[in-house]
């Protein structure tokens, strides 16, 4: 079946693994995501923060009471292969499915952290601290997405797709953020070539704009680039930065209307999709 | 002074710090960049094999008896501040230098593995295989060039110059070669956000090309992707592929005639260089 022939994208019977689901827009995603699958579906929420998770469960539960929702708390800095395995295979087996039971596996990677915003790239030197950056940002990605291509194969289910949350900062470099441009340029590269590499897979990269969450005020309070810090102070008093609302509102305009070619990304300010 | 004030940029009282230094690429690099600076300049050579090390210092000396060239046998994946200054502060006091004696100091972050060209990206899930890969190409460049920038910071020397050595690789997905790609998407990010935040640096990614190396030949034995291996025998057979002197020599010029934005990428084959 070829990529693009499952149509509407929204309210099949899907398999969903979302990281990043304790707070922010991974809770959003998790609760209009979950809004939009059909009844049967699973949804299998990962964080670190165990009561987010429960948080998130409660309201995706409001939204959709016809889906299974499964939490995994979890460090995924400490991922690897056999964690991510068990981690899906559990919730299979908890949900009482199996992968072929499905008309869409869908993973969306929303995890990822900050770094250190407050100094120049020029005093990063850290390896302790680049190493467990480079493990939750690049590494538990990687894994939990082959972990997850593994049981949902190719022509396991009829549609499969994958989402990367990206950034600006993947493709523009702001000063005091170089860690987060770092891990953003990455891992959108990593998609782009999963997207080259097997071209049955769905593969979006969606940057969800300035959104008005935690890291925001983490930028403002520990950024030593007042243009950095300013840009954003100015969106919130203004009130032109994005909400979780708004941004989940366009990804799933993104994910339905499929305009985009698999690899690329697209930003919440792009016309056109 | 402002970058770009010391002309020209080779003939000058030079301290160069060159990883991956053994072999390939990084020895033309030692050998034809070493030719160009002037006396008592100092080129610092780090990788991990110590013979080939020996090997480049034989024959820069060859090339340029009248500069100290120190050899530093070093496994940069498993670096740390400590090391890397002490490695800087070594070849200083060694070479009976200070920093304060220099008109330009001059980085080239050379040093990169190939990754896993086997596997698809989809099959990379090996924890500790990815996080030694990632503390080679990101961690180490990062913390050496931070290490180096302390020793010559602003105002230290006339002239500062920080070389990437990039690859098409970091803007153009790959089959089979996905680790490498994420890694000079990665590090061209990094030294963009370098560039921007120092704005009295003068920063280069250059892309060599697709060079007849140890590298090719691994590239040709071990991908899974016919279109990539063809493209490089290909290469090789019609005598296409770019040799170590030819790159070498645009390096030169490109950092000769300066005419490229500090941060910004450029290939071997782009024109006005």
């Amino acid at each position: 079946m070829p990529a693009g022939a499952l149509q509407p994208f929204w309210g099949q019977k899907t398999f969903c693994v979302l990281t990043g689901a304790s707070q922010g827009i991974g809770r959003q995603f998790a609760i209009e995501f979950g809004r939009k699958f059909a009844k049967e579906s699973v949804l299998v929420l990962i964080a670190r923060n165990s009561q987010g998770l429960q948080e998130t469960k409660r309201r995706v539960g409001e939204a959709n009471p016809d889906i299974q929702v499964i939490c995994h708390p979890t460090d995924l800095a400490k991922g690897n292969a056999a964690l991510f395995k068990g981690i899906i295979e559990d919730s299979l087996s908890n949900a009482k499915v199996s992968p072929g039971d499905f008309q869409l596996a869908f993973i969306v990677h929303n995890a990822g952290s900050l770094g250190d915003v407050g100094p120049s790239v020029a005093e990063l030197n850290d390896a302790e601290q680049w190493s467990e950056f480079l493990a939750l940002n690049i590494t538990s990605t990687s894994i939990l997405n082959s972990e997850f291509l593994k049981v949902f194969p190719k022509g396991s289910v009829p549609y499969r797709t994958v989402v990367n949350v990206t950034s600006l900062c993947a493709v523009q470099p702001f000063c005091s953020m170089g860690q987060y441009c770092v891990s953003k340029a990455a891992r959108e590269m990593f998609f782009k070539v999963l997207a080259e590499e097997d071209q049955s897979l769905d593969v979006l990269s969606y940057s969800p704009g300035p959104v008005d969450t935690d890291m925001t005020i983490t930028i403002i309070n520990k950024t030593r680039d007042a243009k950095t810090r300013d840009a954003f102070v100015d969106m919130k008093e203004k009130k032109t930065i994005v909400t979780c609302e708004q941004t989940t509102l366009k990804a799933i305009q993104v994910l339905s209307n499929k305009q985009y070619k698999s690899g690329q990304r697209v930003d919440y300010f792009d016309e056109g999709y």
